[in-house]
């Protein structure tokens, strides 16, 4: 039996108070924690960490591969995603990982996803609720996805009414597929059609714009950004966005407690 | 100015260890927490509360009344949903109370918007890594939104490829629009789609099914339950339900730190 233990864990948006205590817990008693520097460097100093090893963005296979690795070794080992571990996150990757190595859930080593806050429900709480109804969320990245797939799927969301997240919009050398989701979303709503555009949430340098499909420039957005476009319902309300859920609510009187 | 603060906040599952510090600090502060009875149960005995306006399920205009009310009366109100107060929550709800109210957030009260970690990931951390590509929420709950729409939605969803998560899936009433998603579901996927039911995600009585879009039991659903059904590369390993991301990923021997 391996008595290692592997936790991939979800950071949310990077501030302490938005990090569940379960995440903290496993981090502050982790052998080693391994991560994209940048979201390493969201927990420090706050919060201490034993080891660690800090790679860079793209490099995810290869910190799976170093995390199952040492957890195969009898170390207890946490992976950090920023948001959730499990949207676009390392948690699917360190499970590949270790069916690759025919892991065996009762020999160990134990396995345990913590989620935490995913950047889409972090983007809505700044700026309102634009989540109460169906969405779908779709990353604009198509450095593993065929770009025919996420057309596809941009299309179908914004035909069938969908409020819609996109994660890795935009980054530095990938600048063409936001504009060019721009124009898909164009062809099903009216160029009113609100977003919000939240960079850095609940980070320092956090940047909130509320704009419009028409109004939007693709240029303020980059990796720390996320996108959310309203469904035919979302409106502004007193800077917030809203996208009714359908209650009767009037002005009246309230009713006693 | 009005001094009343307003927060509406997210309790995640309802497991301590998973409510954000910024959701406990709020609460812990809170004059008066408003919310169904059944969440602020989730909360008792772990985290005392100075004053509580507890209702009935359905009554969420109610509740988001009371809770303006009271915070536009000066009081420190915190308004609780589970999961993520943004997703199908309170929010929306006490936002449009607000404007119907004319409130003028300079004057105050004050409003906070307090994320939480909402079902769909907290089901997905508990059976693996579903969420590694692209996903559609959708309610099956047909109180406040025609059949039709949700039916559409199910539709676009499923052709497009997308993993689908269902929120309010099913009550003792409501009953067929579960079976009715299904079958639509069977026209895009195959039989064989994995599907994962999580009752009571983290709370007492959790409850994990991995089943098929074929094997898949109605019966064993409530509104307590999330439901997950795979994309068409969705995959079972080691009885944890993954969605690869399309890394490449083999057996190779690890690369030092």
């Amino acid at each position: 039996v391996n008595t290692g233990e592997l936790y991939v864990v979800g950071l949310g948006p990077g501030h302490p108070d938005l990090l569940a205590p379960r995440a903290r817990t496993v981090l502050a008693a982790a052998d080693v924690v391994v991560g994209y520097r940048g979201y390493l460097a969201l927990l420090d100093p706050w919060l201490p960490l034993r080891g660690v090893v800090a790679t860079e963005l793209t490099r995810e296979v290869e910190r799976a591969v170093i995390a199952v690795d040492r957890a195969w070794q009898g170390e207890r080992v946490a992976v950090v995603s920023s948001g959730d571990a499990g949207v676009y996150g390392m948690a699917g990757l360190v499970l590949e990982v270790l069916a690759a190595r025919n892991w065996d859930p009762e020999q160990g080593p134990t396995v345990e996803v913590v989620p935490g806050i995913t950047a889409i429900t972090a983007a809505a709480a700044v700026v309102g609720a634009p989540l109460m109804h169906d969405f779908a969320v779709v990353s604009l990245s198509d450095r593993l996805t065929p770009w025919p797939v996420i057309h596809r799927r941009l299309e179908a969301a914004a035909q069938a009414d969908f409020v819609i997240g996109l994660y890795n919009p935009r980054s530095a050398r990938r600048t063409a597929p936001l504009e060019a989701a721009r124009r898909i979303l164009l062809g099903f709503r009216r160029p009113d059609t609100p977003v919000a555009v939240v960079r850095n949430a609940y980070r320092p340098g956090q940047a909130v714009r509320l704009c419009t499909l028409e109004t939007f420039v693709p240029e303020e957005v980059d990796m720390f950004t996320t996108v959310i476009v309203g469904n035919t319902s979302t409106r502004v309300y007193r800077g917030r966005l809203v996208t009714p859920r359908g209650y009767r609510v009037d002005a009246k009187a309230p009713q006693a407690p």
